[in-house]
């Protein structure tokens, strides 16, 4: 597409100012950037823009401020809602922050690293590891995401249970604010009470308020040796009792994850190679990884047996093993891995990524799948995923012999927005890990509290004025029909 | 003092709204409310008010809004900053929250407590052990800090190795926000992404963006074990490799804290019946505190014992002693807490909490205390406390001899500022736990980035447009001149 006059001055400014290793205009270069990686959103864009530092990604902001030309900043361009993808009326322009890939600093004695925004997050596993280290934030997409998309959206994954989501990851942010202006908070204090605290601001705010440049990692000591136990029990109320029990005696528990009979009926169904990890049937599972970094600690597999024994005893847990060898580890994995494609494979389905408060979770996962059922006739909704996060990926399916276009079309949304109506009456939250961006915008304005709402539009107009900074995600009033 | 024409008006709405308890006019009563605990800051207001619940700060802060009022939060008037005395000029109200002292649920399963601003931490402490559980943030004035103060301040104290401050132990916010609308945040949620984080924009805010009615906390298990080492060593580069051999074997250790040889013999000299914890003398000294909450798991002394042998083999440690009585243990800390007493005890001294990266923490102790005594002849810089949170307070003595009147009023000040400028220049903060308040306002303003001030006041002006709240607090532009 044609540029705007003011976009072509902007991009000629970038072009003097940072070279033309800094711009992009040839439209087959652009394409693969402008469509979101599930092929739900599709934008437009005239440029991309990559500057290679801080002060050059400070220089194209002052001169878009100057221009008055809306960003769109992108990483990995993985999100799972739209986050990244631009406009549909090509009024902004790509900040790729790809250029940006250093790790500044690596850190194994003060558990810390510098990376940029650009940093894949596969590359920085491997630094870490090199360094006898880890990063121990990891998620599907880890050979595209970025450092710099995972902090700005607070992402998840599957270790959150010990160590938090990105927000507990981080240390320090550097960012370039909306006035071009370089907030420095990489210095990773500990302590440090000097007013709001713009690093926690600028996580999660999904590129509205600024665009981060760096951060600043924590890493932990690599993991020495890990188990993983799967148990057979009556139901999510029982799981969390059992995880609550091993809470109380050890710190070592990274995953907990909870999987149905149905889900597991449909993995072993769908998923060639794949067997029940227990002989005998029941009604739930869980999946259990403890870990040691200290290589003289207690074995992970011995302590598991350990504490899962009075549980086995007093009938808690109904029946368990633990994987006797790596390889059986990861067949137990690869059960939970393949919950969504066994899913999908069984017909068209809503996903939704929601959680509530974690002593909530067992009872909403049966009451929301039955009131989701008994609300639309033939669907078949099931729960899993991070019971111990209070965040379990809540799908809806079609009714056998569905059009999936038409179901996906007309059905889809009324199912999500009477999912989301659940969440938000049991106090939850509707975003869990993906964030807003474009896909939940409506429903977070139509499902957030007068007083959120009113908070976070006037961070927005206070930091960002001209309402430049990735114009039509979170808040933004412009909407980019997508068809899921 | 009289009331404004407005603020009588106010008083009067309020009196009306919420009744006669919420309202105290009376000068004595009011009167110990106006100074701080230190007695260095002295306001001046014509009335308190005390709405006793949620919806009733909020009808406060609406009428504030209708009438133009600023207000002034107050928990237990405990701050270090002059952060809740009220201006000066008399122009403020104090909103007490001391009467909102609920505990509205503790659930020891979940791990989470609601309680309301005004409820004193000693009582929090009691109500979690009563339920076999612990919050573990503690300090000097825990019987009189309130949460809401707490959280307001993001206060830190002696157990953040392990647990973080204030803004780690907050699972959860309610607040009033400037337009009277109330942000529930208590759900608790462990991954919630709809958009910028205001609970933690409104931790550490002091009280200007809002105030904090209630929040969540979280609740760990009681200590079943604790042991106490003393360890004697050659400096704090020692030290601290001594911490991260220690943090890379467990994580069960909760205190670690640096004193100088020259500040232990300060202690000896002057605080009655203390002893000094080993035979042999030794430049710099660490006090650790390892605990367990299992109580089948390896005793805490066993682990020390473990733990410290290797560095004594190898020299990393001179000198270490295991306390082998509670009464032991309990000389151990009276030790470190009679640190600054002793140091007081020896002439006047400006303290100042300050934080630098970790890593940094040791040469700049060293470093910044050679810098000061060079810079003001006499004095004695002494730096002890937190090595592992890079927060240590650093005390400026001055010249035996001197005018404390006269060194207070002219010399301290330029201390202050000197020792400001060693921390920015080594990446620290000027506040460390304390926060900003009155005390170190003009100090933020000279020494933050041009990015950091921008946004602070972007964030104040998008949500407290009238400037009604706190207002000569951490941003405000009236100055309110104390005597040290």
């Amino acid at each position: 597409m044609q540029p705007s006059p003011r976009q072509t001055s902007l991009i000629d400014a970038v072009r003097a100012a940072l070279g033309d290793a800094a711009v992009t205009t040839d439209p087959g270069d652009i394409a693969p950037w402008l469509d979101d990686w599930r092929g739900r959103y599709h934008g437009r864009s005239p440029a991309i823009l990559s500057p290679d530092s801080t002060a050059a990604v400070a220089t194209v902001m002052r001169l878009a401020a100057e221009h008055g030309v809306p960003l769109v900043p992108q990483g990995g361009n993985t999100s799972m809602v739209g986050g990244a993808t631009p406009p549909v009326d090509g009024s902004a322009l790509i900040v790729s922050l790809r250029r940006m890939n250093r790790i500044r600093s690596i850190d194994p004695a003060a558990g810390l690293a510098v990376a940029e925004a650009g940093v894949i997050l596969a590359n920085l596993h491997a630094a870490a590891e090199a360094e006898g280290m880890r990063f121990p934030l990891t998620l599907g997409a880890r050979g595209s995401a970025t450092i710099g998309g995972l902090a700005s959206t607070n992402a998840g994954g599957t270790q959150v249970l010990r160590f938090g989501t990105m927000r507990g990851l981080v240390a320090g942010v550097e960012a370039v604010l909306p006035n071009g202006e370089i907030h420095d908070g990489l210095a990773a204090l500990k302590k440090d009470n000097r007013g709001y605290d713009l690093d926690h601001l600028l996580i999660g705010a999904e590129g509205t308020l600024g665009i981060l440049t760096a951060v600043t990692l924590r890493l932990y000591p690599a993991i020495a040796q890990r188990a993983v136990a799967w148990v057979g029990l009556a139901d999510p109320e029982t799981a969390l009792a059992l995880l609550r029990r091993l809470e109380r005696r050890t710190d070592t528990i990274e995953s907990f994850e909870i999987v149905s009979g149905d889900s597991l009926a449909q993995v072993l169904k769908h998923i060639p190679g794949t067997r029940a990890p227990l002989a005998t049937q029941h009604r739930w599972h869980v999946l259990i990884e403890a870990v040691a970094t200290d290589p003289t600690a207690e074995a992970p597999a011995e302590l598991l047996e350990r504490l899962l024994a009075p549980a086995l005893a007093d009938g808690q847990a109904a029946d368990a093993t633990i994987a006797a060898s790596e390889a059986q580890a990861e067949a137990f994995w690869r059960i939970r891995d393949s919950l969504s494609e066994a899913e999908r494979a069984s017909g068209p389905a809503m996903q939704h990524d929601i959680s509530v408060p974690v002593a909530t979770m067992p009872r909403f996962m049966i009451e929301a799948a039955a009131a989701a059922e008994a609300r639309f006739p033939g669907s078949h909704a099931t729960a899993f995923g991070h019971l111990g996060d209070g965040n379990v990926h809540f799908h809806v399916r079609a009714p056998a012999g569905a059009d999936a276009a038409r179901w996906y079309a007309e059905d889809a949304p009324i199912v999500t927005r009477f999912v989301h109506d659940l969440v938000v009456a049991a106090g939850g939250s509707i975003s869990a890990e993906h964030g807003i961006g474009q896909m939940k915008r409506a429903e977070l304005a139509r499902l957030s509290s007068p007083a959120r709402m009113a908070a976070l539009r006037a961070i927005k107009a206070g930091l960002d004025p001209q309402g430049l900074m990735n114009p039509d995600k979170l808040l933004g009033l412009a909407e980019n029909p997508a068809a899921p």
